[in-house]
């Protein structure tokens, strides 16, 4: 018999998420059936898009959402063999059954060496979403300019390095000097903190004065409203995400689009990575060959996520680079941990930071 | 040695167009060189894209902008005969010299009978707008259900015949019950009136339950902000026009689109019909074979335009269905005329809706 923890939105956030919102409930999991698989969790992601799909999609009691790594610990399906990993979704949970559907196991050319974490990250729903924001909505091509705002999170760190990869001048905005200076060490040609900026229009002028073809934007609010102003005849805007806007109990309100979208002629598309689900495959090679190959010339870095299972079992905190964080701040914005710029750093860092690789149950306990 | 009349932007527009914003000028013309030809205007359109474009292109004291249907009177140019018409883009003026740059020659296919004004109207910008902005930005397919405002206009009322030409649901709406009537006419399959109907959301609700692949958004601000969410998964919005903010002197607020264009995975683009002037001919092929052809069988109905000179010559009014109007009155909205059900009620009608057919130069005087 095996106990499953799990995370239960108690209420839904009014503004931040609070620790009180949730709760950490155990479920007795009943013995598998024929063509059920035993999974237990070993990297869950934590993603700002939890904010209003939760409010949107769940009541309160209900397990929190999300994805995860997932080790296989004991099969009654031939197409899942134990030991293997998986990318699952579902949920915040120690444990679960499945019954295959859904599951995508890691590619076979993963290597070894390579965390799996990446895939939750680069390799995984963050990566797939900047690489088809900007290939089939932005449709960038190469000499153009490509503007990204939270550009030190998971999607906007891959947005950057593959407009980069692809040809282009970047510019990317972030909200602390630290992620500007990762920026910068990621290749963007231009990075500023619009937290410090006296002028947001004027930051984005002088960082490319003939304006911008592409927009990645995963911030929306009143950035999104300044920028479109700064976007060139015809520009793309692929509208990722809305991070400005999640914590809000009343909408906030800006200036109407219709006029610069008609005087420049802008496009702007929403878009959910889970449109391309049958090109996953396509994307996911790709992003492990950047990562892979194009790494080694020192073009592409990764942000690694490390939300392990320890916020079940070690009263909602996570061990990261060492720091003691609480794990519900990765709700709040697009945190992110400190990026490291090859793989043999990640193999040599502390045992904590893998937990994939020496997965112990007992830690559930 | 003519005289050309010519009304000059006096002052921008604050809130609504006034006459005191214009004044009537004379221009005497030089003798053609060689190259050069004469042209007197016999249409002049007013439309609501002069207010925005008059702010951002304009100085006052500039001619007013604007396109007309023009009758070459002197020519030295041998690709142009006199007595040939031409739609140019020559502003309020009624004569004008030209080097035959823009001018673009009448189709050949257009038969005598059909009033020349239709070439700024239907089969003109305005149904090239349409036309271009359904099929290239809607992307409207058959079975699709289209949304379009300001419908009784001279883009609307041609985007619903096309819609409905093609296989769509069309829904359409305007700001009075007579418009309502004539959008029902013209096959509309549902219409209501945005300025009498208790809550625009159910109203939009009740024309389409299942709501709308396809928005031609002519209005922008409140109405573009309630539409967007009854928007389908994968809906597309052009944006045409957005003549609820052509007049503010503070731009309005509304909620940021970002959030219902994620989940729902909208596109929107703006768009103006210059981007398709070379396919220009295409358009204007397809446009003149729905109004010769079609219409026969009842399907299309066109909106006549007759801007023609008199604005210029009679203390700026016009005689319009034997009703003196404000020429300037045009300036204000999607205003239309008494719509026409065939070629014949409009050669049936007093002459002064014939001022091309009759075109008098005595009138300028």
């Amino acid at each position: 018999m095996v106990t499953a923890k799990v995370w239960v939105l108690k209420k839904h956030f009014e503004g931040f998420p609070k620790p009180s919102d949730f709760d950490l409930k155990k479920i007795e999991l009943p013995s598998l059936q024929n063509g059920e698989l035993l999974l237990e969790s070993v990297f869950l992601s934590v993603d700002p898009y939890m904010r209003p799909y939760s409010q949107r999609d769940m009541k309160e009691g209900d397990i929190m959402i999300g994805t995860q790594v997932a080790r296989i610990v004991e099969s009654k399906n031939p197409a899942f063999a134990v030991g293997a990993f998986v990318v699952a979704n579902s949920g915040w949970r120690s444990h679960f059954i499945s019954d295959g559907k859904g599951l995508h196991l890691l590619p076979s050319s993963w290597p070894e060496s390579l965390p799996k974490s990446l895939a939750l990250g680069t390799v995984g729903m963050p990566g797939l979403t900047a690489y088809f924001g900007l290939f089939e909505v932005c449709k960038m091509k190469p000499g153009e300019t490509v503007l990204v705002n939270a550009a030190a999170g998971a999607v906007g760190s891959v947005v950057g390095q593959l407009a980069k990869i692809g040809g282009c001048k970047v510019v990317g905005c972030a909200g602390s000097d630290d992620k500007v200076a990762y920026l910068k060490k990621l290749g963007f040609d231009e990075a500023f903190n619009y937290k410090t900026v006296t002028s947001l229009d004027e930051a984005l002028s002088k960082a490319s004065p003939d304006g911008y073809d592409c927009f990645f934007d995963n911030v929306g609010g009143e950035f999104s409203s300044v920028a479109i102003n700064h976007m060139k005849k015809h520009g793309r805007i692929a509208v990722c995400g809305a991070i400005s806007q999640y914590n809000d109990s009343v909408p906030q309100k800006g200036p109407y689009v219709q006029i610069p979208m008609i005087f420049k002629e802008l496009r702007m598309e929403g878009f959910i990575v889970t449109r391309w689900n049958n090109r996953r495959e396509e994307g996911q090679k790709a992003l492990l060959k950047w990562v892979l190959e194009v790494r080694r010339e020192g073009v592409i870095f990764f942000t690694v996520y490390l939300h392990h299972g320890l916020p079940l079992c070690k009263g909602g905190s996570l061990v990261v680079a060492g720091e003691v964080r609480s794990w519900y701040d990765f709700l709040l914005s697009d945190v992110i941990f400190e990026p490291f710029e090859d793989t043999q750093t990640i193999l040599n860092m502390p045992d904590a930071f893998h937990f994939t690789e020496t997965c112990d149950t007992s830690l559930w306990s």
